[in-house]
């Protein structure tokens, strides 16, 4: 058997890009697929308090897909807006504004206006972390 | 001599008390007095950018002081205001506008209305660290 060493040249996205590209994403309403696609294997999500029936901090990309699967079935999405990434170093701010009806927990079958800041932590070209700020309506 | 032992309790303010008192005092437009009263002494401030005359990281508080006081001797702010600040865990995010007239740099004498989003990050009851995005204004 021969072995042989290959350099491979692998091109990661920088914190812009990947803001740009989840902006891109979340714009059209595939917040389902930006995790998908942007997320690292290990990242986690950390919420300001701990939600009815969910923790406050959520690790691993398996768990959060699953958490966002469930999501997107229970509410229904009115209208939403995603702002443009503020970028400083290897992290990005950028606000997600929704008016949806919960589907379930204490709130089910309200409609409600959110609004929240979403810092995201990037490293090696992918999301490792998620930290949600909720701002006042 | 006697030797004694005294426990002492310290009272540390959280993460939402530095963040009411930062608020407090920047809406009086007192941004020195905030960073002498909660800064801690190896705080570091971190721009998205450098600066023309400014590194894009700063450390320690004497240097951050030097800096404060050197701003407010030479720009003219007009108009100023704080948000209300959004707390997670160890951090708090707070917007800051200002309508003001630059003294010296590249813009000396041109007025402009600024905004940017400032990220604190709190331990041991002090601001240890205060990262900004700019926001479109």
């Amino acid at each position: 058997m021969i072995e042989k060493r290959v350099w491979v040249l692998i091109s990661l996205m920088d914190t812009q890009q990947v803001a740009n590209r989840l902006h891109e994403l979340c714009s059209a309403g595939q917040y389902h697929e930006a995790m998908e696609e942007l997320y690292a294997d290990d990242a986690k999500h950390i919420e300001a308090m701990a939600m009815p029936g969910q923790d406050q901090i959520l690790e691993g990309k398996p768990a959060l897909l699953k958490m966002s699967e469930h999501w997107g079935k229970t509410n229904t999405v009115h209208e939403q807006s995603v702002g443009t990434p503020l970028v400083n170093g290897d992290q990005f701010l950028c606000q997600m504004s929704m008016d949806l009806t919960m589907g379930d927990g204490p709130m089910a079958g309200q409609r409600a206006q959110m609004s929240e800041w979403c810092l995201y932590t990037v490293a090696d070209g992918k999301i490792k972390e998620a930290r949600f700020f909720y701002a006042p309506c």
